[in-house]
């Protein structure tokens, strides 16, 4: 059973790469420098893109977003709020974005009106880690919430994201949650991340992550 | 690639369905009730065996665990410590149980020993739903921290599953959830599943999630 999966696998990564770089080379013509944001349901990851938003475009840079659930249009309302062109992209049963759905978000989004998108992945920290779409980087998002051995259990996808947020700091006394420890276990299994630690709900560590999200923007 | 995806797809599935009723009749046969327990990374599920496992323990009855999770020991350290039998089920690169890890499992597990089993699955909101194990019945555990929006964007789990914890209430208004959203959507979604508010910090609700558990044990 599972050689038989593996085998199709492969077939579906190689095709999930192609698609991956011509998204990039689409993304690079119109020099849009775009994240795609990886994270557990809850995370924090539409409250991220809630809070970047406003600051980046104070700044003068046009933001695009896409938000990719397994179903319906949550994310997708809270961002349109933002005022920003915003693609909502339901994967039906998928647990992933793949390159091919993003294609398809491109050509509907206004490209050249863009500097920055933000694709949000569906929540789940197993199943998007196998899936580049094409992104400048990739962002992980986990909340203290979710226990602090969060990053130990899914060491996949802090060794392909290139920023690790550990997010909800303020609630890590009232759920018992060592940041120390979640910290300790990016070290250690994804040495070459650069870690934030964040509260979106007092906004520690926002002007960190804008200015990360700054270095990735030519 | 997705029909390909899905072609192979309904052969595991008829496989892992074969292999659920052979894990369900090795229940049966030794007059074991055994739970799926589904949901996200950090929704409370171990958690839940730590509270459970004492308190029927003290009405005479045995319990065994199988921990799910995709890489560590974690959880599996963790129900250890309740000096119940526990196997440790690492899927690797998979974002849940199948039938056939669980096999393995039982053929390890002193079955003649035991009377109620818990399997904690991967932390996922998606991927276990299509892969019944060959339980009694489905748990799926959510989290007021997870957004109150969580319930709504995972219809499928709540379908499959018997019994709908909502977890962490005591957190409901230092994260801005709405407990009726979520009881709302679940009503909408999922008429039939029982609903257990519970916070596993405070006690609430722990009771009646132990009367659910019996009402299944013969």
């Amino acid at each position: 059973m599972h050689k038989l999966e593996i085998a199709v696998g492969r077939d579906v990564f190689e095709k999930n790469k192609e698609e991956a770089k011509r998204n990039a080379h689409v993304l690079k013509d119109h020099n849009i420098t775009a994240f795609d944001i990886l994270g557990s349901i809850g995370s924090g990851k539409t409250s991220i893109i809630e809070k970047a938003v406003p600051i980046l475009a104070e700044k003068g840079l046009k933001i695009g977003a896409i938000a990719g659930d397994v179903f319906g249009e949550d994310d997708y309302t809270r961002m349109k709020v933002l005022e920003i062109p915003v693609i909502n992209l339901n994967t039906g049963t998928e647990c992933h974005l793949d390159a091919h759905l993003v294609h398809h978000a491109l050509t509907t989004l206004p490209l050249e009106e863009l500097d920055i998108l933000f694709i949000e992945n569906v929540g789940n920290m197993v199943c998007p880690t196998d899936f580049e779409l094409g992104t400048d980087a990739r962002i992980v998002v986990v909340s203290v919430t979710e226990g602090d051995d969060v990053v130990n259990k899914h060491p996949m996808i802090f060794r392909v994201s290139d920023i690790g947020v550990i997010n909800k700091i303020d609630l890590a006394g009232a759920v018992g949650a060592s940041i120390q420890r979640m910290e300790n276990d990016m070290n250690r299994i994804a040495p070459h991340i650069r870690k934030i630690k964040m509260s979106v709900k007092t906004g520690e560590g926002l002007t960190d992550f804008i200015e990360e999200i700054l270095k990735y923007h030519r």
